[in-house]
């Protein structure tokens, strides 16, 4: 199908074809749901000897009594256990509670509103800050500025990373800039991983940008590959320390997609200076994290070995599901110009890109024959996609059968879209 | 020993006296901690069964898996838990993490830079606002409103909580009040448990104060008593619909001196619209509390007599702690004029008051002499006791034996203070 040099009547003949074919998936009634990165039940039953993991031992090697209050940044072996994950010396590493997204959210916050490296380097005490979001990305990073009042400018995502000619040539222009977000490795939604390149100029933004600017690095699927062969990130730790750039970049991890989504640890590894700036602010809001769940994951991922082969039983779980969303669309759209995508080998997402202005038809077309999909525009700051065409496929908790389902379904949503819209065009 | 009625004569035999003693004690090189109100080693195994209790089991009644994402507010079973503390119907609770404390701090976070019932009830748009603090108080309330920046001013604790004259009085005269720090049964540090009386004009403060008014009621010992027949704390909850003040108090607890002190279950409870503030935030800062530590609780504590039965055994481990410190402070202060106290039932402090201006002296040689005090002054406001003369001392860590130990340092030091407060008046 290339609708481009397709004639009004070819046009015509495919509406109708397809029209008969979303009205028999219509009648079928479904109900499928792909619309967000949750592990399935199957995964999530991979950790549950954690409950029960310590028999009893609630105290730490070095002394500690994971049960009292205290220690702002975590245990010991927790540190241990984010250093396997981030692949960062444990005394740069800060273990929370269950969100990561929580510590990003009190890094933005602290950032912006206290100073990470003391009150003048408060964001607010500046021109109106801005921060750049490489798009498509996650709708979560957003609803941090938007909620905080921050602006968000965008650069497009490519198959390296952020645009980084474009992130240079923004921080250049623009003094206001503080902050970018991230996602390193199987990018949210595209799937991709940065560059060595990428992550080299990304750990020499700070020589350009304001000395308040800070990447907020969100390696939430550093451990997920779905091949044990899967790329390397370079490591931005090591990138800026060979710059000199220690305090541009705060890096986020979790258990999240790796034990219980819900009930994990959450890491940032920081330069000691953005370290004692988050430490600050969170002497005022907790009496610190849970150090049981972290001595219990710590007991639960002994090592790095440990870690990487409980990650293959995920990847067990989750090749299967993306080969059938990537047969699909392989199948359907290869050597079309209905759309395009990435072929991810990790993380949680595939994105398609339909044509513009089809991403919103197509969702609403697969909601109406029971498939929800994330919704078009959510992976955009403010909702707002210009070219209205990222759509973002979470294929992780449907079984196998149901994301060949949803698949046919989201196809023929495309299909059907796509040609409607081309005819209006005529 | 009177020290108002005693000769220039008297007062120096008294010095050389105490300062011997103190100079025997001192050489004993005693290392004694009764700074901070955590629970001992002891009281935190009552609780061990915690890590294990699900059984593999970690799917609620309703059907909801604890363990991936989601439900801002808690789950029913916790909910239920948090009814059962805190006297208040289930449907008006969230369950948080593991601090009440982020609860607190997220809560005057809302109130201040987003309004809890909208962007215009933010007290950010308000004249800068003000929150009163009942002195003595807990030091990590003020902390909370001096890193967020908001002014605190001070009103004197009573026999039955908050002197409420002077609070009505300030709000009356004063349109920039927004908030007020109350710590209602067990009170940190004097002990007292707020009257009737108190509670009911505390939940009428909604009719005089200005609409962005928010009562911190943090009910951190609400079953934390020392006799089973404790004194009843009068419900702020019904005072509220009683007085048509429903947005006017926010309610918490936590199972942190419950169960595991880092690793227990926060409670808010507040009104519907109260609510529905604190969890549009949250909704950008988390993706959800920790369920499966939840589910773990209300296992753990199934029903209000188990939690009952639960605090007997706490209150067996406090109570000869407690009446150490009480016999000590009984038999060497008990008709003087060296200083006055709370004889507490219940909570995990013991307040004592010195003569003005002996506070500091006698924290400083007690320090000296190997016992650790909390700081003079942490129990106000940017630590400033204007009198010099509030001491909290928390037994519940040590021994009794060293309770003992702590106490006649404490009590030498007290003497020696104010003797040589004395004489140098002279």
């Amino acid at each position: 199908m290339q609708l481009d040099q397709a004639t009004v009547e070819q046009l015509r003949e495919w509406e109708a074809e397809l029209a008969g074919q979303y009205q028999a998936i219509v009648a079928k009634q479904l109900n499928l749901d792909v619309t967000r990165g949750k592990p399935s039940a199957e995964q999530l039953s991979l950790s549950d000897t954690l409950d029960g993991v310590l028999e009893g031992q609630y105290i730490t090697d070095n002394g500690t009594d994971t049960r009292n209050y205290g220690g702002i940044d975590g245990i010991t072996e927790a540190k241990r256990l984010g250093a396997d994950l981030m692949g960062v010396p444990s005394s740069n590493i800060l273990v929370g509670g269950n969100a990561s997204l929580t510590l990003m959210y009190q890094t933005v916050l602290t950032a912006h509103h206290f100073g990470l490296t003391g009150p003048d380097s408060a964001w607010k005490n500046g021109p109106a800050p801005k921060v750049i979001c490489p798009v498509p990305g996650y709708d979560r990073h957003f609803t941090v500025c938007e909620q905080l009042g921050i602006e968000m400018i965008t650069v497009p995502m490519t198959a390296t990373g952020p645009d980084m000619d474009a992130v240079e040539a923004l921080i250049k222009a623009d003094n206001s800039i503080r902050g970018m977000w991230c996602v390193p490795k199987y990018s949210n939604p595209t799937g991709v991983v940065y560059s060595d390149e990428t992550v080299d100029r990304i750990a020499q933004l700070g020589k350009i940008a304001h000395a308040d600017f800070r990447v907020l690095w969100d390696n939430a699927y550093a451990v997920h590959d779905l091949n044990s062969d899967g790329p390397e990130l370079a490591s931005v730790f090591d990138a800026c320390a060979k710059h000199g750039t220690d305090n541009t970049v705060i890096q986020f991890a979790s258990t999240s997609k790796i034990t219980h989504a819900g009930a994990g640890v959450a890491f940032m590894a920081a330069s000691d200076a953005n370290l004692a700036g988050i430490k600050k602010f969170l002497s005022a809001s907790t009496i610190g994290p849970d150090k049981v769940n972290q001595l219990r994951h710590a007991q639960f991922l002994p090592n790095r070995a440990a870690l990487m082969t409980h990650m293959q039983k995920h990847a067990e779980l989750l090749q299967p599901r993306f080969d059938a969303v990537l047969t699909a669309l392989d199948s359907a759209f290869s050597g079309t110009d209905l759309g395009s995508w990435e072929t991810p080998q990790g993380g949680y997402f595939v994105s398609f890109d339909t044509r513009p202005g089809c991403a919103k038809e197509t969702v609403r077309l697969a909601a109406e024959a029971g498939v929800k999909l994330t919704p078009a525009g959510a992976t955009f700051p403010y909702g707002d996609d210009p070219n209205d065409c990222n759509i973002r496929i979470a294929p992780s908790v449907p079984s196998v059968e149901e994301v060949v389902g949803a698949m046919e379904v989201f196809v023929t949503c495309v299909k059907l879209a796509s040609v409607r819209q081309a005819l209006s065009q005529q």
